[in-house]
């Protein structure tokens, strides 16, 4: 398979994507990869690392590159040349099997809905990212893409977090799907959490487990964790800070009484640079999100995230999910939402 | 000064209220306690502890309790004689200077709104709590209360988590207010943080540093975190969770090579008994909301923690701050809220 990874997206690019690149070559057998972006700058990167665009690796030549500050719904039209349109339109036009980018979020959200265009059936498309817990991985969905969710909306993203579960964590059967609120009871929460609740019970395809509190997340009650994307980036942000604080309290008691851990290996669960990057569901494609802070390591993670995913036929697998189910509950949704 | 508790509220009731209250009064010394609930236990829950209701500790015989599954908005009527109604009564006359329950949040919220009335101009009475940080505890308003917020409730948020900052933590001069958010520019997160910003921006009277986002309310990098109820509650319950998970695996890694730690006192600022109760914010009186599992540490703390806010005048000091506020902010904040 061919994948293509934008070259401009991490705080460090190009070489950070170029390392990342490198590393998952020598890693992934079945892998090619197009590095899309500045052909120059990642020419250097590439010498510098004593390496050259050759065999399983080229080079789209992507002049422009999407800022945060730019308009994530604009950027398309008015950067043509960036390298999440050009990488985007290769996915497309069926040259590579998905595209990776640690640009701006919205910009890959918005090009992608434009270029790949959202799965029959699917009006939100989403971001799903993994989150480590006392037990297995919990899928947690939507984390920051969609804020302003409707009750139906958080219906959708249950069915394509399962869908994503199955595939992507090897979750066997039918994955529990919990929806987060603050408190266990159907009537607990705020407006939409209620309706959403209802919907969610009302759907056989789903299978519901309930409300899911706070304090319940790190438990891994369920395999998927729904929410907007609102209160889902203030969770998954907040993780990933307050696991690091509590590390940081631990090597400090630890140095004072000259005690040495392993603090890598006994946290790795913590360490998100193992999961890498989260694809887009809900689009007719394969886009692979990753963060603007990756590391190298961050960014071989997630040409693996992409890999497995194109291996899994996840964009099949969540066309399925909404060509054959029952949409009379969706529309019920849509009235009372 | 004397205070009312509500010794039916806790999990373990009345002994861990008893046992809250005696180690109290050994503490505060120009503290007087009133227990509020069934005679009988109360007394049997002192005999148990060579105690009896003397000196400075009386008991109000209140027979009946609100459950968890009592609907609070109701409850006041239907049970008159519940220790949460006879508690907050006692308040109401004067009796005593506070009211301290660990009985259902939302009847306590809704009793005081009915018995204290909230001060006037403001609509939506609200719970804040502390959150320890890498740098000062910092006060998330609301912490649960009020889900379906208005940008203009998170205006009043703003203000009297300002004055419950200076009151309770001793922030000098106008304490930093931040809005809880998934990003940092203005115009990020949904349609209610959007409009928030702007009244909060525009607001001479809030001292506004802009958005918050998750990764940063671990830093302490405000004194005041404002959000609705249901993503305050999120963070606050998950908070709670993962910090003990993390200490969790320390403290497992740490057996493995039998080192001894001293969990409790390295992680002191975790311990959330320390806090113990949250007052509610924006009444004309002072009750003060434990957690239902709540330990006799709690307990005392939550009666510091009262008595604390009568001798700062919390309420007095409240009810300043919107008499004499330009409300002319909020005005315009309703008609675009």
């Amino acid at each position: 398979m061919r994948i293509a990874l934008d070259a401009s997206g991490t705080d460090g690019a190009p070489g950070v994507e170029v390392e990342g690149a490198l590393s998952a070559l020598t890693e992934l057998d079945d892998v090619s990869i197009t590095l899309v972006g500045d052909r120059e700058a990642i020419e250097a990167a590439l010498v510098e690392r004593g390496a050259t665009a050759s065999g399983r690796l080229d080079i789209l030549h992507a002049p422009d590159r999407i800022l945060a500050s730019d308009s994530a719904a604009t950027a398309i039209r008015r950067k043509p040349d960036s390298s999440i349109v050009k990488g985007l339109q290769l996915h497309r036009d069926g040259e590579v099997d998905a595209f990776i980018s640690a640009g701006s979020t919205g910009a890959v959200m918005a090009s992608s809905l434009f270029l790949l265009r959202p799965l029959p059936g699917v009006d939100r498309p989403t971001v799903a990212t993994t989150l480590p817990t006392i037990g297995a991985p919990m899928i947690l969905v939507d984390a920051g893409t969609n804020v302003d969710c409707k009750p139906r909306h958080l219906v959708h993203f249950a069915h394509l977090g399962s869908v994503y579960a199955r595939d992507a964590l090897g979750v066997e059967g039918r994955p529990r799907v919990g929806l987060l609120n603050i408190g266990e009871e159907p009537e607990k929460g705020d407006e939409r959490s209620v309706e959403a609740h209802a919907l969610l019970a009302a759907d056989p395809r789903v299978n519901f487990i309930g409300n899911v509190e706070g304090r319940d997340v790190i438990k891994g009650s369920c395999d998927v964790l729904v929410t907007d994307g609102f209160s889902g980036n203030v969770l998954l942000k907040f993780y990933e800070s307050v696991a690091q604080y509590v590390v940081g309290i631990v090597k400090t008691k630890l140095d004072e009484i000259d005690v040495q851990l392993d603090y890598q290996r006994t946290f790795s669960m913590l360490d998100y640079s193992e999961y890498g990057g989260a694809p887009l569901l809900g689009v007719n494609g394969l886009a692979v999100i990753c963060h603007g802070g990756s590391s190298p390591k961050a960014i071989k993670s997630a040409i693996r995230v992409a890999a497995d995913a194109v291996r899994n036929e996840l964009v099949a697998d969540m066309a399925a999910e909404f060509a054959d189910r029952d949409t009379s509950k969706v529309l019920e949704g849509e009235q009372s939402a």
